[in-house]
């Protein structure tokens, strides 16, 4: 079990923002989410799958939306809690416990606020092991976990309360009344038990995230290079996860609009040496990484993460900025979310991508 | 009591459609719906917001949508009673009847299917008086009725249900599920019980298109003219009604999309000695007529139908067709549809038009 502290919380906002791929939202806003529930004494229990009781039962909450919007309407966990609520409601059962659908950006701390608010336990996994664009881009659906009762709010506590026929249709219908709430909307779907939860998820991926964030700052302390140290670490990992840089240049283009409820775009790099060019294109979050307009680096579910040049600071898509210094740093996925099924929901193809995937160890 | 059979089923379709002033989808679909039903043996029973009991408890079933796609992709019947179980679940409580929501087109034939289908009444009254493109357009919302809970469903059972706060808010979140659904949903909603049924609605609207229907026949079958005697009619009606003759052209120009879930367009008519022009707006109804592009002739909420010239029959803006001999008539609205409280929901500025209202008999 991981207890969340002041102290901890700038490591968990920074490991976060480094899984979110780019995508999820700043992460200010989720530091500043549980920092005030924490000042207020509340306390957040995380924890491992491995810990988990057999009852167990979870519901996962989420914020949908553009991050370019979550800056001006920031989520406070009342109304996701609310939503939380409202699945109990239809289902007639109570939850134990709560879930992250994805181990990246606001909606990788999301579920912690709401964990503060109602006292129950976070699981320490999730449904993405890292950030995706959409609901049904989850590891939860190579063992076909249900989506529904799928159940959105807004501010207003407006809801809407969906039964679709697959999650990506959950999503397609979802979405519709996400980008007529304004861009945003709290959600809690993908009610799971103790057996879906140990085998559709990826595990322990908000300790990765303290983690990351922890040896992020330590790297800068020691005056060590951040992405030497995070690379160093992947390797390490149990299975050895792949770490490498792709890029160190500064951005020279940027192209970004908030469109149908997500923030999408691309973003074009130049080598320092203005030499080499990298195109980074983005949904939410970054989906591939091409050298020269003729070679892909990386693609999704691999993670692409931009890196800020100097002190490693991971930046997300509503933040890039022209004439930024960044590094952009690519690490493989776990063997969970490389099976055929898993592609399948999340693999280039899912992106709209013209090819298929290829892990990241494999591209030379 | 009126009692639907083969015979007056004709009329029926006929009087709709004159009432959908142009929207409400092709009165056709609505027959046919019927017409399997009655073949089948069921009764259908139409009873008078009069007779009704003090237990009287309604939903409002309807199809949402743009009438281009009604034929594409028509309704049965089936999920619309299903969506109206489904407001059982949610509030607990069972209907004695239904309702339906507007008086033309589709929407005014479809909640018939649905109590052939239950073996509920149909009350004879309505929440527009004729048709409206929009859910919050109702006489209910003057005596503040709730829409909620709104359900939508479509023909994969799929459902959504919406708690909004308000009827615009309710719409304007539907809508958009709506469009993803295809264009076209089924939806449940407004329950009402036996005071808000007398007190708001708009009453006899389905008799009213029996009368409308039959006297259209009969005018053809006498060699009248059926405009002439629809003009007559609605001066006899109690309170009196003014039917004005606006123009008798063909059509010189037509502009349609199927765009946010709505049928919307221009039609441009030119008279038959070539020397005036009339251009009727709509957004799946006809929303107002203007002469010679500087005098608005008729405005919602009264009625601008689109007659054919010969034989009188109702046409409506999904079978307009370049070329077509036409005539526009217009009919003022019973005092209900008038307050002022109501044409805020429904007058000329709730379709974004840059004018007031003026009532059809003050306008020379």
């Amino acid at each position: 079990m991981i207890e969340l502290n002041l102290t901890n919380l700038e490591d968990l906002a920074r490991g976060t923002a480094f899984l979110a791929t780019g995508g999820g939202g700043d992460p200010y806003i989720g530091k500043l989410m549980l920092k005030h529930q924490l000042e207020q004494g509340k306390k957040v229990k995380i924890i491992s799958p491995d810990e988990i009781d057999d009852d167990t039962f979870a519901c996962n909450v989420l914020t949908m939306g553009a991050p370019t919007v979550f800056g001006e309407k920031a989520p406070n966990g009342l109304t996701s809690y609310e939503a939380m609520k409202k699945v109990e409601e239809i289902i007639g059962k109570k939850f134990n416990a709560i879930m992250p659908i994805e181990a990246g950006g606001v909606n990788a701390t999301l579920p912690l606020v709401v964990g503060a608010l109602s006292g129950l336990p976070v699981i320490d996994a999730d449904g993405m092991g890292r950030a995706f664009p959409e609901l049904q881009m989850v590891t939860y659906n190579v063992g076909d976990v249900s989506i529904n009762p799928l159940v959105v709010i807004n501010d207003f506590y407006e809801t809407g309360i969906f039964n679709s026929r697959n999650s990506s249709s959950g999503e397609w219908l979802s979405r519709a009344v996400c980008v007529r709430m304004g861009g945003i909307c709290q959600v809690a779907c993908y009610p799971m038990n103790a057996k879906q939860i140990r085998e559709t998820s990826v595990h322990n991926t908000i300790k990765l995230s303290f983690e990351i964030g922890s040896l992020i700052q330590k790297a800068r302390d020691d005056k060590n290079d951040p992405v030497e140290e995070i690379i160093k670490y992947m390797g390490k990992s149990n299975p050895p996860r792949v770490g490498k840089l792709l890029f160190t240049g500064k951005i020279d283009d940027l192209l970004r609009e908030t469109v149908n409820g997500w923030t999408r775009g691309k973003m074009y790099l130049k080598s320092l040496n203005d030499k080499d060019t990298l195109l980074v294109e983005f949904q939410n979050e970054f989906s591939y990484a091409k050298l020269n307009d003729n070679k892909v680096l990386a693609m999704v579910p691999d993670l692409i993460c931009a890196l800020d040049s100097e002190t490693g600071e991971p930046i997300t898509t509503d933040s890039l900025r022209y004439g930024q210094r960044i590094k952009i740093v690519a690490v493989s996925v776990p063997p969970i979310m490389r099976s055929e099924k898993a592609l399948k929901l999340f693999g280039p193809r899912a992106f709209g991508l013209p090819f298929d995937y290829t892990p990241l160890e494999d591209i030379n």
